[in-house]
């Protein structure tokens, strides 16, 4: 290998290889933030391109079972797989998004799983709607998140997924989030739990 | 202000602010790689959201000059601009594409001026044309280039364009950078100095 490590790009380096390799992103590939990567189905031939993120985890957006050479693949590289199934066979309803997103949501926006891929079948879908969520956690107005969800979607873009980042209220994830400060620094004088899932606090007699 | 820091995004913090601030992206804006952005140009209104990538520099390859209210954002942000002018009113050849496009490449792959911002007009041709020999640089194939490019460009897409990224050879673009390697580190016993744009080296006596 005639290889040169010739600089970083943020955690990554990015290597000349004279040539030698060539890299090949995921279908409709992106960055979302540092750290943050969006793109559709990997496929083996992806697998090289993929370890240059240095991916700690993939949130997986489908119903069906992960392939095999994908397991092996995250498990080769001590990758996490988080799956939140939502059919792609027809649109799915503003109800069923709302909670499947949700769920993902919570776990995307926990730094301690970063870096991390987000992927569905071709990326523009059920990945443009979780993007478009983290968009609105982020305060970014609406219109620059449907910019950027239709950038992705292109002529397939639904007006179901609209709708859905349209209504999309963050305000119950802000409650999670506030009960998760709660729970590692304590509210006033009292610490407090959340009981993950039954949105009840118990306080922690410390 | 009611703003509650919650977690941090890469460089950035994210900020809660129940509510109180909506951030507005630039047109077309996306991140490229960790520390490096792309987008259409950015209005006064989008200053706000510019602050949260804690920018050192823009990369602005319009050969109009830059307009007072930005160029005074960018001096109480001290964040520098670099102008590589490529004239937007009709399609430029591809020779004047190269030569220009890679003056700008060398300034994008100096670490030291990220976080960056590339923008033109609306982040689709000019833009386009430099993420896609930063790609090539970083050795995606050239099929994944291409696809990025007409991601943002959409329907707007340029044949002068794509025929530029086919053809565009990186090789000269490694030339330089290993004469800057050599420049810092020394070549074998002799250390070496690249006379900027002159192309030829002087041995530095030390």
């Amino acid at each position: 290998m005639m290889g040169l490590k010739i600089m970083k790009y943020g955690g990554k380096e990015m290597v000349e290889h004279d040539g030698d390799q060539s890299f090949i992103p995921p279908i409709n590939f992106a960055n979302v933030e540092d750290r943050v990567y969006r793109s559709g189905f990997p496929q083996p031939g992806n697998f090289a391109f993929l370890e240059t993120l240095q991916l700690r985890s993939v949130i997986y957006l489908c119903t069906e079972p992960y392939p095999r050479e994908n397991l092996e693949f995250l498990k080769s590289r001590n990758i996490r797989l988080f799956q939140f199934g939502i059919d792609g066979t027809k649109e799915p309803s503003v109800d069923i998004l709302r909670s499947t997103i949700t769920e993902a949501l919570k776990v995307l926006i926990d730094v301690r799983i970063h870096p991390v891929l987000i992927h569905c079948k071709r990326g523009k879908h059920r990945t443009g709607c979780l993007v478009g969520t983290l968009r609105k956690v982020q305060n970014w107005c609406l219109s620059s998140v449907l910019e950027e969800y239709k950038i992705h979607a292109g002529v397939k873009s639904r007006d179901t997924d609209l709708k859905f980042l349209e209504t999309y209220d963050v305000s119950y994830l802000r409650q999670c989030l506030h009960s998760v400060i709660y729970q590692y620094h304590g509210y006033g004088s009292k610490k407090r739990r959340l009981l993950s899932g039954e949105k009840t606090f118990c306080t922690n007699p410390e």
